[in-house]
């Protein structure tokens, strides 16, 4: 690459990092799986928007061809490899094995129904199921099959975590049927890139991929896990911590990417096994395992998902019908086969749809998927669009019906209440009454109920029993009528307030915490997060230094690190 | 890039990884910095031994030209500028200021010296030094001078951490004299690429290029630094954590870095500033700043310095009169520069040879300012390799002559005193007494001294006052006539030894630990450092459950993580 192409490529690596990141971000705040806004970045940037308004510009900062197109090729093939070895390391054998029964039948049908169903569809109607000319029939519908069983891990994860349920024996049948469907798919598609041979003409018959993969397979879950569980503590005692034991997953990781590559299947699933046998051992610091997490979900696959949505033009090549189509048959398909499999192992039938649901979503899994069949030329622009939705589709409504099905909310967090229009950088009164007038103030400006009503219930509160925490903080609180969502005020004072704390240290954080009338547990949880978050020292020195609410956020944020 | 290509790639960044980071840890475990062994990674995989040994086969894996190349190149461009990235976050400029008058004249004189001495000899002799037919003169010899004047700021810091000087008087104005030297030497290094053009015809002109990258250095060290310092806050609030902030600090590093490339300069320019503005917010988070170190220190700095080593071959091209030169009135220039304004600031001669030494060390930012020169072409193989060869070389020598002429030990600490050979699993008795000979047999053969003479000093010590510290640990020891140097033998004890500590407990991790009786203070450091890691329950815990020396030292070695 010549200087002007350089230039080119780290801004074009610069867009799709800033624009995957903020549209990741944006997806989460309304609670969406970040990959949704990750492949839209990919979208806007790509040929369906910028390419749309301004053609040159877009095809001169991401060229198809060239060396440009190269150099973005490497980026993303690297950090797909990547993102997988962290897919797999989240991925524990031993919850998967102690819920044996449960979770290999549900798994089982859950698979078995959406693949038979998409291998007959695909059979029958290669046409309308978007078959390209010349592609091998059964390859083709073993794919479509594999595409539609396969379950979104980390969106499953996530959600189950969000509702406090990640733990619970419900949660750990779920993760461990998406554990072992996610390994069984990714098996099954490494067989269908061998059947193609999709490796070019130098490499093996389809015959020796198949057991090769199968023997690497075998070999890492087993021999090769135990081994890295006696090699890791080595590499932490004699190496440099923690870049040893990074250098050790990522050279690994890397190795093993390139062995099953040469084989014949795509690079990724050596790195997703690898990362699967690596997250296995005790030994695995969870420094480690942060720092790659972290590194690798936020800055490897944002540039890969936003290079998938480059691809292609998703609005030429959307077709409505296929896509309806595509995901009937995925969701009807997994929640015939999770959903009854799961009332026959004695589930209640709201829990068994909310199985059925929660391992519907397809999220990032189904799009690495779509886009290297893509690249194989196993299938066309349409159906690789049908995907994406799809995907993104039914990760998107995963969370929300699985917390409707099963009634449940998540426990209230202080985080999620506190807001810049309640927020007093610096309290005017050390007198506990005029500080709560002066905080209800607000938060009946952001409730939209009368200030003095607010004043009086909390006063009332505080007179029966001081809500002084010790160490500075203090809990003003009451249950209020009529309203809808609990309310936190936040008020700081650097010369702190007399709440009679039982340490007789004045409060110098003093939380306002209105609550609805009706709902009994929100209380106590809000109050029980303040008190969990500000025993630590450090975050309460810092919160106290707050210039504006951004930066209180941003210590409840970033918390104890 | 085909399936054949990709494979082979995936296979090259596995292989520069693997061997970069194995011979870097060598490097380190040997006292040098471990850009050494990077760059012997690359030599090794490189033109010079590999291409001698096999020369298809290594042609075949890094290739020079076509697709593979390209995709190297994406890789190792990425890599350098997440490095400079990092290298501006470390940098200080509150530090560097506050240390004012002494730091700003030793890093002037430091630079001055050096300079005017490179740039004489290249104007005089410029074919000895290596200019090659048709490079402008006046930018080779100010390339040369620069690339005698500057100072490698990690290798610097590095030293002075493992001497405990970092934070003190004397470490902060090394430290404040390189960081200015630092910012100094790139934007010289800006304009020399600025000069010759290398950014191709449809760049800006030199002037135009000089006054940009002055405005852009200036705006982002002033206002662009008192913005990031608030924006820092609004990210970490608003965005996922630390998922915003690492995004944020990348995706803002590689605009910045677009954007010098497109003025003219190199894309690191605009790294390395944006990460010195970066670095000095003071919302900068420890997890965010430790997260880009670790995963940019152990994974893109070895692939960057490994593929400088794959360039040129080193064997062909070092010329042993140009690399003694260089090295020469490097050293002289640096050391009379240095040395003289730091005795004319007040330091003592030994300090200020110190300090010279210290400065003289070029470490990794020799290499990519030689690297990138070479590319620019504006020197050629044979300058390129003397640059190399005096960078390491001048790293290597600097560490061990400060603390020479410092005549300073870095404090003694556990981790360097236990070993293999002195440790046992499972101690056989619960008796005090016992405990004491067992870990003594091992000691002893470890020290090459007599064991029942060793087992009665720790016994008579012992016996005056009991060594348990409580929650389980025990540190017998003695001081020993004739030891040349420490040995701690440690002995875990799943029952529990009674060595009448405070609490009651028995002690189930007991330290023997064993100083020379010259060595007064050594004891003290030891015992102080078993106190300072035993005391929190993790390690402790860890510890016990060690089942061979490996993981035992593998708990130490990550400690509270």
């Amino acid at each position: 690459m010549n200087h002007t192409e350089l230039t080119v490529f780290i801004l074009a690596v610069a867009l799709l990092l800033a624009l995957a990141r903020t549209l990741g971000e944006i997806a989460r705040a309304i609670k969406q799986p970040a990959v949704v806004g990750e492949i839209l970045a990919g979208v806007i940037l790509g040929p369906t928007v910028f390419g749309l308004l301004a053609p040159g510009v877009q095809s001169a900062i991401f060229p198809a061809i060239g060396n440009g197109a190269i150099a973005l090729q490497a980026i993303s093939s690297l950090s797909i490899i990547m993102f997988l070895l962290v897919a797999g390391m989240e991925v524990d054998l031993k919850v998967a094995l102690s819920h044996g029964r449960a979770s290999l039948v549900i798994s089982f049908f859950g698979m078995l129904v959406p693949f038979v169903t998409g291998f007959a569809c695909a059979s029958v109607w290669p046409v309308a199921f978007g078959a390209e000319p010349g592609t091998d029939p059964t390859a083709f519908a073993m794919f479509l099959g594999t595409a539609l069983s396969i379950s979104a891990l980390p969106v499953i994860a996530k959600t189950l975590m969000d509702l406090n349920m990640y733990r619970s024996d419900f949660g750990m049948i779920i993760i461990s049927a998406a554990v072992i469907g996610d390994i069984t798919g990714w098996i099954l598609f490494a067989v269908i890139i061998g059947m193609i041979g999709a490796a070019g003409p130098e490499a093996f018959d389809a015959h020796t991929t198949m057991v090769l993969t199968v023997v690497f397979g075998a070999f890492l879950l087993t021999v090769g896990r135990k081994l890295l569980d006696k090699a890791l503590p080595f590499v932490q005692a004699y190496t440099s911590w923690p870049g040893g034991a990074l250098g050790f997953a990522m050279a690994g990781a890397l190795l093993c990417a390139a062995f099953t590559s040469w084989i014949g299947v795509h690079a990724i699933f050596g790195a997703f096994i690898f990362g699967v046998a690596l997250g296995e051992s005790r030994h695995l610091q969870e420094r480690t395992r942060r720092t790659l997490e972290g590194f690798i979900s936020f800055i490897f696959a944002p540039l890969f998902f936003a290079s998938a949505g480059l691809k292609v033009d998703f609005a030429h090549h959307f077709d409505l019908t296929l896509t309806t189509l595509v995901i009937i048959i995925s969701t009807v398909g997994k929640l015939a086969g999770c959903g009854i499999s799961a009332r026959l192992t004695g589930f209640s039938w709201s829990e068994s749809m909310a199985i059925g649901v929660g391992l519907n979503a397809r999220g990032a899994m189904e799009i690495v998927l779509a886009l290297l069949a893509l690249q194989f030329g196993l299938i066309g622009e349409r159906m690789f669009v049908a995907l994406v939705v799809m995907a993104l589709f039914t990760s998107v409504i995963a969370g929300g019906l699985i917390s409707r099905i099963l009634r449940r909310d998540a426990p209230a967090r202080l985080i999620d209440f506190v807001n810049g229009g309640a927020f007093i950088a610096e309290l005017t009164s050390d007198d506990p009454r005029e500080a709560i007038v002066e905080l209800s103030a607000v938060a009946a400006r952001a409730a939209g109920l009368p200030a003095e009503a607010i004043a009086d219930a909390v006063w009332r509160r505080e007179k029966m029993m001081p809500t002084g925490l010790g160490k500075g903080v203090a809990t003003p609180h009451a249950r209020i009528p009529g309203l809808k969502t609990p309310v936190v005020a936040v008020g700081l004072s650097r010369e702190g307030v007399e709440f009679d704390s039982p340490d007789g240290a004045p409060a110098q954080v003093v939380f306002l915490t209105l609550t609805p009338a009706d709902k009994m547990t929100t209380q106590v949880e809000l109050l029980s997060d303040i008190a969990k978050n500000f025993i630590n020292d450090s975050i309460r020195q810092r919160a106290i230094q707050s210039k504006n609410f951004a930066e209180f956020l941003s210590v409840l944020k970033t918390g104890g690190d």
